[in-house]
């Protein structure tokens, strides 16, 4: 599938619109969702790339999937969540709105997810869950 | 956290109870969910023994998201689907069910999933839908 460089997903690797960051390597980063379905609903990319999981390569597929498992970690850690969803939406049908693929993980219940709108949160409290999530990922 | 030997998933595995398979290697298994979200909705697992995707290893993680493409496309394929919904929940607060950590690869939409009934799927049609996967992960 074509790749947009324009996409919102894409302009925030370049830096050229804001996220907050709860993680970063040279191949993914980690951020806060802004509208988020639960505290703590953070989204891992690739840094390559890909507009699905299907078009991602099995080799950053392999990495990104192991850096999801840190991140979710830390969110068990940093929020003592005692669940986690981990989502990821390939296609507009499948309802992905970014056009770069994106794993979601939420803090929350698979049952809880849909009563919420979407809205944006609090951007302080959101800074402050980052700033939890990053902690733990040092301290795992 | 504690895996318990004798979870429905782990009876699969060992060919105490019967599944409609997929795709199967040394590592991993798909089989189709007997109670579909959407036509086509198959589970991967890894063989190894790990409740959520929290407790599994980073190779085990790496090699079954890499299944997980594998299979995607091959559904993509085998049912003209444009839309893939991957779905992993751990933890009993998420939603999770049986604990033995498992992917959903639901070819539906996001929005759509929650107004199906948990309720048995026509498993002659199942049959016939795991073997058009079959078919397609030949063919990729």
């Amino acid at each position: 599938m074509n790749y947009d460089t324009q996409n919102i997903f894409a302009k925030i690797l370049r830096g050229e619109i804001p996220a907050i960051k709860a993680y970063e390597d040279d191949r993914t980063l980690a951020f806060m969702d802004i509208m988020p379905q639960a505290q703590g609903h953070t989204l891992v990319i690739p840094k390559a790339q890909a507009v699905t999981l299907l078009d991602l390569s099995a080799d950053d597929a392999a990495y990104t999937i192991q850096i999801v498992q840190k991140v979710a970690r830390a969110i068990e850690k940093a929020l003592d969540a005692s669940g986690i969803v981990l989502m990821q939406l390939s296609g507009e049908t499948a309802g992905q709105t970014v056009p770069h693929v994106h794993f979601h993980l939420i803090p929350s219940s698979i049952h809880e997810l849909r009563k919420h709108a979407a809205e944006m949160g609090d951007q302080e409290e959101i800074k402050a869950t980052a700033e939890k999530i990053k902690l733990a990922l040092e301290q795992l």
